[in-house]
């Protein structure tokens, strides 16, 4: 940003945005309705312009013995909270609307379905704990690790139980991984455009994760891998959760994890011990995990035959399709919010890939007529969140902000259009494709699928 | 680790450890107070011996058809809580003994005082925000960000205020980033040596940090970078905090953050903003951060004249010898833990270093004779913790664990008596010597000052 080029204003969308209501209403209906929350958002908005306060008068205005600045505001005169008096701190109350939430509407039980983390409100790489995405087949439970064990069986020479604190005493390794859902962005192939970056890509996350590589216990129980090509993950919860991992992901970087982001796993994300699965959906990473088998072939668990399959043009579904190929998306501006006025914004977004790093990120402001590569953040990660910003001055007029990902293997992002056609449009899971945000005259954006 | 070599057993510390009654006993009856305590926790541990349940029996005897698998815990078959039961979710239960902890009697107020971080209990390199350490000069607030403002003035061709609408709008960077108080490790320069690595270290946090660079915003004030060698920063709390920071310092990687962790900054990290100072002392990073005054001279204020100051042998003192040195300590076995077992133990701990990275960690397990490098884990970034291992087996013996960090400069972190023998024993501020954990016999790991 040069010198005075001061930035343009931008109302956040209503994270409360989804309600029953809208979530059952058509597309043309939604738009409606979409119409009518912006104008209520934009009447609250009113009440929510930036008093100019004390030190908030002009710059020009601020200075010695100005008498303005003798009218404090309370934390500059007083005693504030004493320390620990939160031992475990929270975000602030001004913060509280910034939630995970559930799409109302997508599945029947609660027990049974998923909320979407915020991303249009998360910096950098790192997605704080308490916001992370959450996908339960049966609901969450907060374990007790003292009653947990870890199992390994099948083709080894000793069958091994551990506790917790076995695995903990283990020398471990710690990494930052993104996890994605195999179905996120899955609305998006059935031209159900959600209106917001939170449901239409949140159900991704990124954290440091700590355990004992998975290839080390198998060690300790002499797995035979010569024959044990696959290994089978089994969680402790009443889903049955069984998933098939080639022994080649185990070889190379699965783990058995206790730790998340510097401390224990959250109960909603598997508590006491989990698989981590780097590049691979977020279902294979088995949480509550309580057993590893080696096995000759994939074990075609129900999860893996009728679930997390990619349905073809043809008919026919592909199975075991697990690794998340690459793709990004642009978090600010996105669907839901609305830019106030003309002039300076910047446009930033995460990419990311299943496959090893992220090489680059193309933005465009024209719906894909011409790109510029973007900023990336580092470092730069093998199978972790990429943070990208690009300077951007709008107009005032219409735009299409979308941007493509490139990875280390040479992969690139596809648009919509070249994913339907290999891939038809029946698909629920693996959308791997460019995101589109329509900037419209009035500062809308509103998702819209393009190229 | 070799296969079959089982790990060994490791009682934790007591988190909820420092009493008022410890804290106020001398040195000799806290040891003999911590002998009585760890007769307590022994007590405890009894309780919490590990059961056997249903698939922990042994693994010989868990397969098909065994009765005991019929007997399953309620959350293998129950349905559990809902997605999103939690909007924003916490720790298990079972954590939550883990907690920063004032150190009572360190200071005559709270809002005047300390949190330590449970470092004991972390993994990795992110500090999860809600065990973020605290120091706080008159206690923290929960501001509201709509009316918080940010002024830049001084040798500037245009003073000006930001709202945080402004800021948040601007291009952004993202960066982990160690933050340790000045004052860490310094009970023990006079030799009170504190029991826990959570007291002894604890003051010392590390995360993802977001906002955008001091230098851009100087830019955009017009700052006289020819006279402006130097800036004041100034915090909106009744503390009226003050620093001065070097030019070259913002030149380089001194940002205004509002971002941690990839969410707003905690209330108790300085909400809404704060500056980030990569490697320099965490009464730099100022929090509520509301001026920026550039200048032609240090500032010579009253907490940096009379506070976090080095007392010479001399007499006299030193100011502005701000930046953190090279330091790392174990973090596990610490101070307060038990051995229970002979035998295989993961030695892990952090290093760091406010001039660069860490080029590596050497470990001792006999006060100092022998050393070996540690594993380092990666990413290893600039002013950013480094987390190291270290596989050990006990033989029952006495034993001392130290660790000592080198960095990118060359600095190697020195032993107490080296540093004594520079700075005397009256200091306070800046200790980065090697820490030492006595294990003895009967596997009670203490601190002592050793080499």
């Amino acid at each position: 940003m040069t010198p005075n080029q001061r930035p343009g204003r931008l109302q956040k969308a209503p994270e409360f945005f989804l309600t029953r209501e809208a979530m059952t209403l058509s597309r043309d209906d939604r738009r409606s309705f979409l119409r009518k929350a912006f104008l209520a958002a934009g009447g609250a908005a009113g009440a929510l312009a930036l008093p100019r306060g004390a030190l908030a008068a002009d710059a020009a205005a601020v200075g010695d013995g100005d008498p303005a600045i003798l009218n404090l505001p309370a934390h500059t005169k007083g005693l504030g909270q004493p320390v620990a008096a939160r031992p475990y701190g929270l975000p602030s109350k001004h913060e509280e609307n910034l939630q995970r939430r559930e799409s109302p509407g997508l599945t029947r039980v609660g027990a049974a379905s998923v909320s979407f983390a915020p991303l249009q409100g998360f910096f950098g790489i790192i997605t704080p704990s308490g916001l992370h995405f959450e996908r339960h087949h049966q609901g969450w439970w907060d374990i007790d690790p003292a009653q947990h064990r870890f199992m390994i069986n099948g083709l080894v020479k000793q069958a091994k139980v551990y506790t917790m604190d076995d695995l903990m005493r283990m020398p471990s390794i710690s990494r930052m991984h993104f996890i994605e859902c195999g179905a996120n962005t899955g609305m998006e192939w059935g031209n159900v455009a959600v209106p917001t970056v939170q449901y239409t890509h949140g159900m991704l996350s990124c954290c440091e994760f700590t355990g004992v590589p998975l290839k080390w216990l198998l060690d300790d129980c002499g797995a035979d891998f010569k024959k044990g090509k696959f290994v089978l993950a089994e969680g402790a919860d009443g889903s049955s959760m069984t998933r098939t991992i080639n022994m080649a992901n185990v070889l190379d970087d699965v783990m058995v994890a206790y730790g998340m982001n510097g401390e224990m796993l959250r109960p909603e994300n598997g508590y006491p011990l989990r698989l981590v699965v780097p590049g691979v959906q977020g279902v294979s990473w088995v949480k509550y995990l309580r057993r590893i088998e080696v096995g000759d072939q994939p074990y075609a668990t129900k999860d893996e035959t009728i679930h997390y399959v990619d349905l073809m043009p043809d008919g026919q579904h592909r199975q075991y399709t697990s690794i998340q190929e690459v793709k990004s998306v642009i978090t600010s501006p996105s669907g839901g919010q609305v830019l106030v006025d003309k002039g300076f914004f910047n446009i930033t977004g995460i990419a990311w890939s299943g496959r090893g790093k992220i090489r680059k990120v193309d933005v465009s402001v024209d719906g894909g007529k011409n790109w510029k590569p973007a900023r990336l953040e580092t470092p730069i990660l093998d199978k972790c969140l990429t943070r990208f910003n690009i300077d951007w001055t709008w107009d005032g007029g219409d735009a299409i902000l979308m941007s493509r990902a490139t990875d280390s293997t040479g992969h690139v992002q596809p648009s919509i259009t070249e994913l339907r056609k290999a891939r038809g449009t029946k698909s629920i899971y693996h959308n791997n494709s460019i995101q589109s945000w329509l900037v419209s005259a009035n500062g809308e954006v509103s998702n819209v699928q393009v190229g």
